[in-house]
């Protein structure tokens, strides 16, 4: 017998945005930023209505195409729960197709959703955290974002054939408890990128050398990220996609450069065209007006914990 | 003025053996292990004397060029101490062109030989551990043993360009301390290896997907032998240097897959041919017969701390 959502439930799921890569990490390091999409869903007695305000709410396609719809009703199939009905309420704050993960806290905020949808019929149906990754991380192909959102920190995350090498794919990952004293500050130009265009710019094959010169600096940014904050600069060299993607990217890449001549630990962030920085000091005045004259926004975020959904009571 | 050594001064180092890049951790993870070389040094009046017994003492070459004295000569001159002459016994337990060192531990060895010679003389004149990382690698051409038995525990360490790229370059490390049920078994085959001819096998180019996949797998390196030991199966998974030595070291590669298929995290021990088993359990006593029949010395060692070094009183 299949539980059914009971009529009235409603639920807010607070997703934080994400940023992939922190330089070395490609399709594996993450971090949660705190910038939050809300979604609040009800149940209710029939039919789909889906709202969205905030950003992307012109673009993103109505109805149950819509990838957060298409979440809940994933996490509800794999916690075993009907819906008769849903109104679902989007209010976004996070950029989309900038590199801060924007479709991965979608998954993620959708799932999470359900999962307090389904709290409330069955507690013992709930999804753990683990295969909320793994749920999330297919909707996405990769795990570094949508494990960031899952687990709150930063993340170590991994995928790995459980059958034909195009088949289905295991997704996982690890919570680092970063550094007290860590923070972000993104620099979101006002252009889009498009990941499936970026991920063409990479290589087929690399220099060896360049292969273990990043797994060398990717070990060493775990222990930048809970430790030893003072190696991030270091600890955020990349040689495997920042270097290919930079004509793409000029803006970007202009801004990453600078950064780092300035001591900084700027990366692009995900595909881009946001730039990340990791430090535990703000940028200089200086610095952030001149970004902000070249078209930027820039923003300071506290590195953000995991997902939260809850029951709405009225 | 250059201050000299008091004659009659002796000091014991003690140095533990080490294994590099754990699987993912190409030249930059080593770990120190608890197999110890010992050195003794006498500052005398005039000339050297060498004495080596244990392990290579018929094979490795006496006089100034031995690679101990050449470390402590090193040391010395980098903490502008003289010596005007001294005798060196050098108790070698850890065996030579195997995987596990040697040459790194009696680099350290040397080094810290001779800082405990410069202390005696003026403690103000001591080399840091930053600096005997940086002293011992030069020897090496790579920091990742070295550095594991300067600083002891599991390291994570780099090395970059400090002019052009062929010159002097700048070593570092950071100690991880281990997780503290993790132990090491290590299978030393008889043969030797060189690494000079293992260095050749390794492809100009590698695949951008396996660069990808060993950055991933070298950060939960970091999380597995720290906090994850659970996971240090997954995390030792390599692509950029065992596949491409495996025809050249058929016995090692047949044990690392033997042990690997009964679940547990072997890899080849730098550049071969021991093969390391990271773990909290041993291995099955079936495991251990076969290996040893196989001509294998399987040695369950702990995890080392630093390099020692002491005066040695009478």
């Amino acid at each position: 017998m299949t539980a059914t959502l009971i009529e009235g439930t409603s639920v807010r799921a607070v997703v934080p945005a994400s940023s992939a890569n922190l330089g070395p990490g490609f399709d594996t390091l993450g971090l949660a930023l705190g910038l939050y999409d809300e979604i609040t869903v009800t149940a209710v007695r029939s039919g789909l209505a889906v709202r969205v305000d905030g950003e992307g709410a012109s673009e993103v396609p109505w109805g149950p195409s819509h990838l957060v719809v298409r979440a809940i009703e994933r996490g509800l199939e794999a916690a075993g729960v009907w819906a008769n009905g849903l109104e679902v309420v989007c209010h976004n704050r996070i950029p989309h197709s900038r590199g801060l993960g924007s479709s991965a806290s979608a998954a993620v905020g959708g799932l999470s959703a359900a999962n307090a949808l389904v709290a409330a019929v069955d507690p013992s149906l709930m999804l753990a955290p683990d295969t909320l990754v793994q749920l999330a991380s297919e909707f996405e192909g990769h795990p570094d974002n949508a494990s960031a959102s899952v687990l709150g920190g930063a993340v170590v995350s991994w995928s790995r054939e459980v059958g034909p090498p195009e088949g289905p794919r295991h997704f996982a990952a690890v919570r680092l408890d970063v550094h007290p004293d860590l923070g972000a500050t993104v620099l979101i130009p006002g252009e889009k990128s498009s990941t499936a265009h970026t991920r063409g710019l990479l290589p087929d094959l690399v220099p060896h050398r360049d292969a273990a010169f990043t797994a060398s600096r990717s070990a060493l940014a775990v222990v930048a990220l809970t430790s030893r904050p003072d190696l991030l600069h270091l600890a955020t060299e990349d040689r495997l996609h920042q270097p290919y993607r930079a004509e793409a990217l000029p803006t970007t890449t202009r801004w990453v450069r600078t950064l780092r001549d300035h001591g900084h630990a700027a990366t692009v962030s995900g595909a881009g065209p946001t730039v990340l920085v990791l430090g535990t000091e703000s940028l200089s005045a200086d610095l952030r007006t001149q970004a902000e004259d070249d078209g930027m926004t820039v923003l300071e975020l506290d590195i953000a914990d995991a997902v939260e959904s809850s029951l709405v009571v009225d």
